[in-house]
């Protein structure tokens, strides 16, 4: 947003001042002073309905691997250069890497028995696989496995490293609300160990074995918790869920979002909130032959593509979709999905950001 | 609570007044005004600590599986007869059949094809299964299998009925918060159908279809309610729970609530809280040879032994249990558990009324 | 409720079974192993709707007064006697004391120069002030001015003792959640200072000076308490917003309950919630000449006229009402207020106690 | 935040990939996926603690009413000029005119007469009074006196235009969370009314009649809502509260936040909470020849010199302040405060995005 007292002169609106000179003075005393006036600025400040900067992007799958493959190759991971991690930069948010104004995705790669060293941040984080297994992400000292259609956990100020237990690389897909902490100034860092704490590689995490019984909790829990105790939620879980939904929709009973469309929400086990304070997770799958009613949302999303074919309907223009492709809807861009096949997608999103601070509104169907 | 102002006064107490005619003519006109001195009153109203008119007490499994199968023989179940149900009476409580002041415990008797009918009413309500099996409960429409080890939830102003599709008999114990709702004129009741409205006999009910996947719940959902969505929660999950939480023990690693004692909380999947309003439920498993530390906790509950052979002391007094014996803890009387063997017991206790109006205290280790 | 199941037996009802030597000793079993048929009890166990014990009741403030009065001349106050207080016994809940099943309400008589000592106990207090002034009550030692239509607070196990400051005699009234906290076997007690801690007259207590200003807090609090911080809610705010809410619907603008009736609740400042985890206080103002619609509500109030002449009907009987006199509404019973002038009543019931446990029902106009 | 990767490429960072005709391709790759490493840019984007680009910076008052009047010599008001508002422009956001990344914070200025239209946004707004009177703000059809000392709120989507009842011109600030709701694409616009909706000019609003009585709220309201229903917060109870909590300190009891320094928070009557979703109102009181301990934060805040003589610390400089200037905290920012008379601030911060987010910390006395 750069602010042109010139441009907004020139421009014959009636609400704006005559040019003069001692207008000339008034406009660089407000510079002088480290003002600006609201009226030049105010339709960029404050539009009608949000005008986001970010736009409308598909990622393929295909050339992210690619790329990430090369980055194993070239690109040493360690103290340092944590993570193998490329981010999704969105073109209307150049020059930086961020995939919206809240939240940052990234194909992350750890070679055959590579590790990524600990760390911690007050930014929460997820990795969630949509293909490959053979690593162990340690979050505060507990090992997670993860494997496809796995979502993984790593809330603020946990403590993480991974490490790959197999002589093959393995990718996954990272969500963290960086580009928000860091806009925010609300971000810390902290090294930790250079080593994963524990290097075993059980097939389930201690938080699963505490947590991912349905509706069981220890009683030693201390109540609510800002952000789950589950470090993964897995493919087994999800899937089953959603299958469930489509057979009870055949069986006439209310279940699913609308016709055709399942979906659930990832949850707090404490309270039955989002996984994380300002991420919210989910994961829908379509009928063969659907397509969902236009949507527009205040808040920004990221999908990827676990499963089938089928295609988006971003602001109008419709994107054919593979497994693995990714792609972000920005704040009140009227999106739909349409499924060829059964269709499978992840997708995280700010919602939890909107909702708290009270800005949410949907509308349906395409029209405001 | 009974008043006698005779005997106060009869008491030399200096706080007393002087006994006078004038006086006599008081205490006439207190009662004349539907009115009464607290002076009388106050050890019985304002104890220093609480002094339950319920009493702790065991009931054996074996004498009320006896008495239920009789009741069984004898006593026709339908509309009007709405349940075959023997309700535990403390004591301390006559003449009420009440367990404590705020529960109702009761063995329900359904024989071989019978059904109950449904109802509603606002109480709420509660299955849990210590033997057999064969009786869907149909809550809300939607058919719940009863097994060994479930635990059965029927919120309030929800419509149930119980069918047997087998020709052996079942019985359980019903929870409910009928005393509660009772002597706070709080209840309503509503008949519903003469049978059950689905009497299909599915192995899982829509409910867990669309609830028990741990940590993933319908997007659809509108969020917090104040009971559980969740009609069953199985016996396989608490199972799993506890011992992956002494399996951690093992490992080192908080998991139980004390060294050899797992319990889990069974929970509301829309907020993490207790199953319903007014009634938690627990489950517990002591290791062969431990015993926990006595305690005192404000509030009333009832445990029944899932499995296992060992001791409840209540108040100091040794009380050997077995399979199905059922016992009753009042408020802050001490009370501490023995595992003779590897020692399982379901709880419920009125936790819920006591956290949320605020009159939590507990003290371990037997003294106040 | 007493059970009698040789009446249940005698009753041609075709549910019940049929007399047997058998059936006489089934019953016989179950009493002596401590249990009881909910079959012969249903009816009165879970009414269709509430059938308080608690019957509707008028308690005149003349009366009240001369009791009171002759009980200051005749019975002392301190410790043991802790407080010459006599409570409004509902003549259906007899033998005790009570108001309600929830609530206690008393008159208080405290002579001039008198002290009621320090205690402390789990029961929430109030007192209202029809009429009087001269005594300050300390709560944890913060001396409040107790002055007509001012409602002071003393949350459960916060210490309070009285004082006259003055040589006239004083009364007001009580509220607790004594029967509550009685049944349920919640209450602890505890002795304090012989005299009150402070023996300061401030026109304004500790309380007030940080809490009692209008949308503006200390910043020095932690959030949410389960109880009011303010001691004391004064008439002046009282009167003045019940004024503002006719005024503004004269203006035409939206401010009360129903038209002519203003009311105000009083709030816990931290939280917005009520100002006792156990007891709702409300003040309702009618203007000359209205009636409110008839209205069912879950749980019980307790009503003081406050100033002007009406009427209540408590379960379609009318009753005269002057200053000072009490009623109570027990759960379900519809009840209407008339205003023959501009009729002012103070208000308090256990709505807190329902609404958290989700027993809240509510209905106009007297039909269900 | 500019990605470089050659710079990145040339420093001798072990952790980072040695040059190489391929490193150089796959990094022209990364660009034309739209795609960036993170590990070129983790110091910038996640550092050890908040490195804000915003910067501590210090307005005069003098020079803001300067440029203010002569704006409103040159510069009309009304529909599409909608606000003669002056932003204050961090210089550390250039070009942006944002105070802080989430804050706006401007001076407005309206001539004698003169009406600014009415709008609505999502954007949360409020109004701080420094000196003048005469202006109505008209917030949802309720005319709301502006006068020294008080707080306007205007919270999201609530229509406001303001009008100047007087001959003399009048000046305040605003505080809007515009940066955010733009950053952050959440924002929506609405044109309202030419002029204002309701020309009267009444000395206190409907808002307050109905909800400025401390602890006494009215019955008709539905419970918490998001945003403050009390549309002012006069002058007279902040500073009463102040105070009293001065002569709290001096007679013994605890009251004020550190030694000699009083302050409120601004709540919302309904919860207890923020009067809006997303900004944080305070006001502080430090006693003459006081300072505070230096202070970090998460988050920023604006403060602006109500009366008195001091100085802020920031960052290590110090800046003396004088009526009515203006001076921004940026995140982590070390900050204390010094009275050389006694001192008034107010302030507004991102406190209820940092906290219900989950990012808060707090250090006291200048070291982490």
């Amino acid at each position: 947003m750069t602010i042109d007292h010139t441009a907004a002169r020139t421009v014959a609106d009636p609400s704006l001042p005559e040019p003069s000179a001692e207008l000339d003075r008034l406009y660089a005393d407000f510079a002088r002073n480290s003002t600006a006036p609201l009226w030049t600025q105010t339709n960029d400040l404050m539009p009608f309905t949000p005008k986001p900067s970010a736009i409308p992007f598909v990622w393929r799958w295909t050339e992210l691997l690619d790329i990430a493959r090369r980055s194993g190759d070239l690109v040493p991971v360690g103290r340092g250069g944590e993570r193998r991690a490329i981010g999704l930069a969105n073109p209307g948010l150049a020059p930086t890497a961020y995939a919206t104004p809240t939240l940052w995705c990234a194909i992350q790669w750890l070679g055959g028995h590579e590790t990524a060293p600990e760390h911690r941040h007050a930014q929460n984080a997820f990795r969630f696989v949509v293909e490959g297994e053979g690593v162990w992400t340690v979050v505060n000292g507990d090992p997670v496995a993860m494997r496809r259609g796995d979502l993984l956990l790593t809330p603020g100020w946990h403590f993480h490293g991974h490490h790959n237990d197999t002589a093959e690389p393995m990718a996954w897909i990272d969500g963290l609300d960086v580009p928000f902490a860091h806009d925010m100034d609300f971000g810390f860092f902290e090294f930790g160990s250079e080593r994963v704490t524990d290097e075993a590689s059980p097939a389930i995490s201690r938080g699963e074995r505490l947590w991912a019984h349905p509706g069981v909790t220890p009683l030693s829990s201390r109540g609510s918790s800002p952000s789950t105790p589950l470090g993964a939620y897995r493919w087994e879980a999800t899937d089953a869920a959603l299958r469930a939904q489509l057979e009870l929709e055949d069986e006439g009973h209310p279940a699913t979002v609308e016709q055709g469309h399942a979906a659930i929400k990832y949850t707090n086990p404490t309270n039955g909130g989002d996984v994380l304070p300002t991420i919210r997770c989910e994961f829908h799958r379509l009928r063969e032959g659907t397509a969902t009613a236009p949507r527009h949302e205040v808040g920004s999303s990221i999908w990827q593509v676990f499963e089938g074919r089928g295609a988006v309907v971003l602001d109008g223009e419709r994107h054919v979709l593979q497994k693995g492709d990714l792609f972000v809807v920005p704040s009140w861009v009227p999106w739909s999905l349409e499924a060829e096949t059964s269709f499978d997608l992840f997708r995280f999103s700010d919602a939890p950001i909107v909702e708290k601070l009270n800005f949410a509104r949907t509308f349906l169907s395409g029209t405001r």
